[in-house]
């Protein structure tokens, strides 16, 4: 085992000079995300740091950035991942390289992958995880990481392919190297797509799900922003009628409120509590959205 | 609702040019702690992140150093935000820019606003989260950020000023726009502010409260640091008599013990356990020092 | 206390010029790893990065990267600490400064002490912390920090020398200073030592233990990848007795398998679970390897 973790050290040997590696040597560093599911607990995600670290010292990169976006999703909730990423990904600068691990299928015949689209480039396992984005940011061009001069030693390992594939493409990619040669173009009609869940207009409203809740016990449902305006509208959900305001703030303490959540969607919230605690509701239980 | 996010994007066409934005771009990249109740299990924090990365990139202020103080702050406990960045900001450089966000009344009355003392610049809601930094830093200008051309969209989301208010507001003074330029000066004495209780002074000794539980279980109790000398005290507390030590060190294992926390204030600990679990003591609870 | 606490703030006037301090102004951010039990729900981690970028800004030693390994070492568990770092350090660049405070002697006898290896610069308390590390990368030189001008203020807390040693220490190597300027030189065979428990060969097999539970669930022995070779094995754990595949993708949902981690181990988990639940295995419990 020494000589195997041995040969996954950086090694100026074993390593030759890669296409446009020290391209961005003089101008800002670049800036890279996480999302995974891997906690915070584990060393995991420092060690993926340290590999991107690694890969762009050894070929001259200049300084990475890299900024969290979460690494709570539960393990193997792709479609909270999908959620998440589709949240903050625009909100970040064009050019942004985003890594994103939360992988039920690693080892496994799903393909490893990186996406270009307006917003960045976009590295992970092909199962969906950025489907998000790209209804938002539609694909231009998508490659499978499979050209092993650009992993972290010649075998990944069939475990941790956030190490030994995607870190190490994400630090070439933010070092300049070019989409295209870090593996084979893919159709953009063969990724593994999956579309948001959304709520489905009913007689007087919308009918739709909780798709998340967030660290506040906010219910974040599927009902989008748009079709609710004023604020003349209720939620019905788990045998509540809650009624839409404008803000936290203009709730009484310990109120049920319905609101457009920053978002985008309609979400339902108690000031200075937890509705999904109130309410009893999980993701996937159903909402409605109506006129009142 | 895609329209109304499309909105909140950064344009290059709908922005002019700010005072002083191109300022830093020689210099090391300015630094900007941040300190939520929002957790790790989302993506607001990082999404904060992406703004003000955006924000740099768009008018070339160079890239932005990011430290987080903490998420960790229970939702909306603005007492429990103020104890730690009073206990934080010290620490860093002059200059640093603080934002800051625990904020039980967003999109209600209260003010957004950035206030510089001697050691940076707060950035967050006018309700006495930053009273504890300003007992040690006297405030010396402050600024209601009243105006949207250093907002992210002309419409700040009311339940994400976070996002679209305090995090475009702290890249933009990173960056070199000066205070004065954000918004409307306010008058210091109009601040919110609310002091830290602290003990009283009873025969033979102190009568405060325990203001803080941390990590390990620690109890930190509101009695300073210069209230005792010596090691011949006892503190009282939840029907426990427990007796000052020099440090952790000194206790057995298992041992209750006293000492000065490296904070400045009188805390009750356990050598190798949770003094708050063994006390059952909470936030708020009475505890007496005096020499025995 | 106000006096005490303002004594540790940085101040031009009594610190004199350190030697080889604006070494690095002009090269590439240094990168400082940081590894602790304290959690993030406080403001001790912050704390010690804004220490570090007081102490660079001030001796001008360019701005200095960070890295989380992890801070969600359990209190005091210094075990989990040097597996933690013996994973992950290998993959940072060469010349990295590594701290970890995991630390349950803080202001007894222990030393405080740094250690150059082939990868980088450690420091911390010699409480066997970077055994793991170091049984692969040799010390080649270490130090007693006993000397207060690299502290922060000469009178350093006696209950957070993560703060007042550890990470000035930290800030003062990655800016340049020599490791033999920071302290007396020390013996290396008097750091205190304690290799990793491994497994022992038994008939048939390996006997050896849980070492480590992940935030999946995965449980991690003592027995080394190099003992296990192709698929015929199986790990007997709590009655158990489990199956060798190549990779998490390989296990039906909810199956228990055994396999090669990726740090090096042979480990048991369940695809879709938490084999840690399933089995009721605690670290420290028996695991046997064997071909069936």
């Amino acid at each position: 085992m020494a000589g195997q973790l041995q040969s996954k050290l950086p090694s100026r040997e074993s390593r030759s000079k890669l296409p446009g590696e020290s391209r961005n040597q003089c101008s800002s560093p670049s800036l890279i995300t996480l999302t995974t599911d891997f906690g915070l607990a584990d060393s995991y995600v420092g060690v993926m740091k340290g590999v991107m670290a690694s890969i762009a010292a050894e070929h001259g990169y200049g300084p990475l950035r890299f900024v969290d976006v979460t690494h709570g999703i539960a393990p193997q909730d792709v479609a909270a991942g999908r959620f998440h990423l589709g949240q903050a990904v625009p909100y970040f600068p064009v050019g942004t390289v985003h890594l994103a691990v939360v992988d039920p299928g690693v080892g496994g015949e799903r393909r490893a992958i990186a996406i270009d689209c307006e917003r960045g480039v976009l590295v992970g396992p092909d199962n969906s995880l950025f489907s998000a984005v790209l209804e938002r940011f539609p694909a231009r061009a998508a490659v499978e990481l499979n050209r092993s001069q650009f992993w972290w030693g010649a075998e990944p390992s069939r475990t941790f392919q956030g190490r030994d594939i995607f870190a190490t493409v994400a630090a070439h990619l933010a070092g300049g190297v070019p989409l295209e040669a870090l593996g084979d173009a893919i159709k953009l009609e063969s990724l593994v797509h999956l579309g948001l869940v959304e709520a489905v207009p009913v007689t007087g409203g919308w009918r739709g799900s909780a798709q998340c809740v967030d660290h506040f016990g906010n219910v974040v449902t599927t009902v989008k922003a748009g079709a609710v305006e004023g604020l003349g509208w209720v939620v019905e959900v788990a045998g509540f009628r809650v009624s839409a305001v404008g803000s936290y703030g203009e709730g009484e303490l310990g109120e049920l409120i319905a609101l457009v959540g920053s978002h985008g969607w309609v979400e339902v919230a108690v000031n200075g509590g937890s509705a999904a605690e109130r309410l009893q509701v999980s993701v996937g239980d159903e909402v409605v959205v109506s006129y009142s």
